[in-house]
Formats: structure tokens, sequence, C-alpha cells
């Protein structure tokens, strides 16, 4: 219990997933506000649904927007990690890029909580937040360098550069509306991108391996 | 001035976009929720922005529901009237799915405020939103049955039959993150929809013959 605060007891039995105090918080700040809105959300009903006070839960957080922080920066830490460890890797770009779509969209689909719902906030586009937005835009680079030496290796114009990163993200969009993903939609995604950038014959097997021998990539930095 | 409301003087000159109150009162709305946020703004800071008493904003809004409720109606009324319209008409699925994306990604990447970044609001999960997510669902219903013929024409399985609504809707996301989407976004998304659904040759010119054909869309229900 030594990450537990500054001493005091818990009011209740631990309620939320998470194996610390801090990831309890997290888990309970990710439900509500996924589910009643960031504004809509306080601190003190973030600690109440964790079952701690709300002193407690500033021993962690200084603030409600460093818990969104540290929300909104596991979205996008594991597909960071996954996209740098693949630059000289010796597989064409085609294979990496469906390998990184792959491995997004199903951390985007299988997240317990749907946080890039959150992207969209107003909230995000204040300097608060614009050391997640510079990390947001690295992945978002990594996406669009892969897809235009994809494009370029199949002979056609980058035009599309923009569009795979968007359509991974449109998982969001998906759980928002439907309450979850189909399961399929890990290898939909990936194969419509292969034929936005033109690219012809399989890679997912290959995709597949290049993702199991980079290893695990831990996306929970709680 | 007959629509001014219950006959109270402005408090000033009108200072919003709009030819009637209730298209000031929604301009002024769109501009609070998308920067601000929709919990963060209440009903008199949008009477305050248009200049307007708040009992004149009740005259035509019972609430602040009602309001976003408007507004989220004009991001599917147009791409829903063009739909129906094209239904019996004798192009080919694909033409009708490429006009109806270009339609779609043009005024949402023109209309002055990017009200599609409130689909994601936890709000219109509720019954008070039910009207306006069978609405939305219905302008899904075409893409999905748009791209489901086209893909059957082209020989090959409908598995991508969600991605070309969700593609369209990726506009939302550009304007959000880049505060603009560019022009030729407007020829990217419809031509990447294409490839989607495996459709080879030139269906841009007989889209936009149809478009032409089938009128002007008044989209802004005001």
């Amino acid at each position: 219990m030594a990450n537990l605060g500054p001493g005091r007891p818990r009011l209740e039995q631990r309620r939320r997933q998470g194996t610390t105090p801090r990831a309890e918080i997290l888990d309970a700040a990710a439900e509500l506000f996924t589910t009643k809105g960031y504004a809509n959300t306080s601190t003190r009903a973030v600690a109440d649904a964790v079952g701690i006070r709300q002193a407690s839960l500033y021993h962690h957080f200084g603030a409600k927007d460093d818990i969104l922080d540290a929300l909104l920066a596991e979205t996008v830490a594991g597909p960071v990690e996954l996209a740098q460890r693949m630059i000289g890797e010796p597989e064409a770009a085609a294979t990496k890029l469906y390998a990184l779509a792959l491995f997004d969209v199903r951390q985007l689909r299988s997240a317990r909580w749907n946080l890039g719902a959150l992207y969209l906030l107003p909230e995000l586009r204040t300097e608060r937040f614009a050391a997640f937005r510079r990390r947001r835009d690295e992945l978002r680079g990594h996406y669009e360098r892969l897809t235009a030496e994809s494009c370029s290796a199949a002979g056609q114009s980058d035009e599309v550069r923009i569009l795979p990163f968007r359509l991974v993200e449109t998982v969001i969009a998906i759980r928002s509306d439907e309450g979850t993903a189909a399961a399929e939609t890990e290898r939909v995604i990936p194969d419509a991108i292969m034929r936005i950038v033109g690219h012809r014959g399989e890679v997912g097997a290959a995709a597949d391996a290049l993702l199991a021998r980079l290893g695990e990539i831990d996306i929970d930095p709680a």
C-alpha cells in the first residue's frame, strides 16, 4: 500500500481495475470522461468512483488536466514506440505501414475505454496539451512517411498521404457510435490502407512476423 | 424584425452571421460549442454572443439541447437529401457513392463551424438525441448500401462496407487538428473510396454531372 497516498485509510474497498492507486484513478477518470464528458466530471467524482478521498487523488495528480494528459498519452505511446522500433528494419514500407495500422487499430478497439473520443475536446487545443499534440503529430508523421514511401514503391502519387492515419482513428468513431468495433476491423482497415496506397499482394503474414519479432510493446505507462 | 422575439429591443447591433435571430443564435452557439465545449457553454453565453436577452433566446429554443439538436441536424440534412434523390437514378452505384462522398466532404469542410466534432459528445447517446442518431444512421445506411453495391459490381466482398462513411467523416478530425481541411480533400477522399471498393476507371466527371442534374441542395434549415 506504499503508493496509496498520504497515509489515510481508504473509505471503501477498491472497486476499480488497476494494480496501483494511480492506475485506479486513471481507470475511473477514463470511464467518467468518456461516459459523462470531461467538463462534466470533477476530480471529486473521480475520487468517489475510486473510493478514495479527493486529497489522496491530488497526491497522484495535481489537477484534472494532468489526469487527462496521462490518459491521452496512453493512446499514442504504443504505436509511437512501434513506429520508432521499425525504423531501420528491412521490411518494405507497405509492410511496416500494415503492421503499424494493425497494431494501432487493435489497441484502439481493445482499450478498456474509448479515450480517442477525447481528441476532439476544445481543451486539447490549449497550451496545456501542446506536448500531447506533438506526440500525436509524431505518430501522424510516421504514418505519413510510411504512406508516402508505400505510394512511391507502387509508382503512384502520395496525395493520399494523410488518409491512413485518419482511417485508423475511425475506430474511435465506430466505438462511439456502436459501442464496439468488430474484430474484423483489425484486418479490414489495414487491407483498405493497402488498396489506398496502391499496394498489390499479401502483406499480412509479413506484418505479423515483423510485429512478433519486435516484441511486446507495453502501452500502459500507469 | 417580425421574427425577433417577444418584442423587446435588442441590447446591441447584430453581431452574428445569419439573416434571422434563429440563425444568429445557431451561429453563435456553433462557435461556442466547438471552441469552448458544449458543457462549458450556457444559454446565457450564447445570448450574450448574439447580443440578445436570454429570454429572447428561449423564445426560439426551449433549452440548450434544442440548439444542439438543430445544429446537428444541419450536418446530415444535405447528404441525406442527396442520397434520397439519387435513388432510382440510372448511374452506377460507384458513381453515386463518389457523388455522395464529394458532396458530403465539401459540406463538412466548408461549413462555417466544425459541428461534427460534437458527434463524440456523451450527451448524444441519450434519448434526447435519438431522432438525430436515427437520421445519421439513415445516412450511414445509404453509404453502406452504395458501398456494398459498388463492391458487388467490382466482384469483391463487401467487408469494407463500413469504411466510406467513416473516411468521409475524417474531415472532422482533420479540421479539428489542423484548423482547415485542404481543398484537394474533396477529391482525394472520394478517389480513395473508389480504390477501397475496387472500382477502376474515372467516375469524377459522371459524379459531377449527377450532382449538377439533381440541383442545389439546401443544407441550411435555419
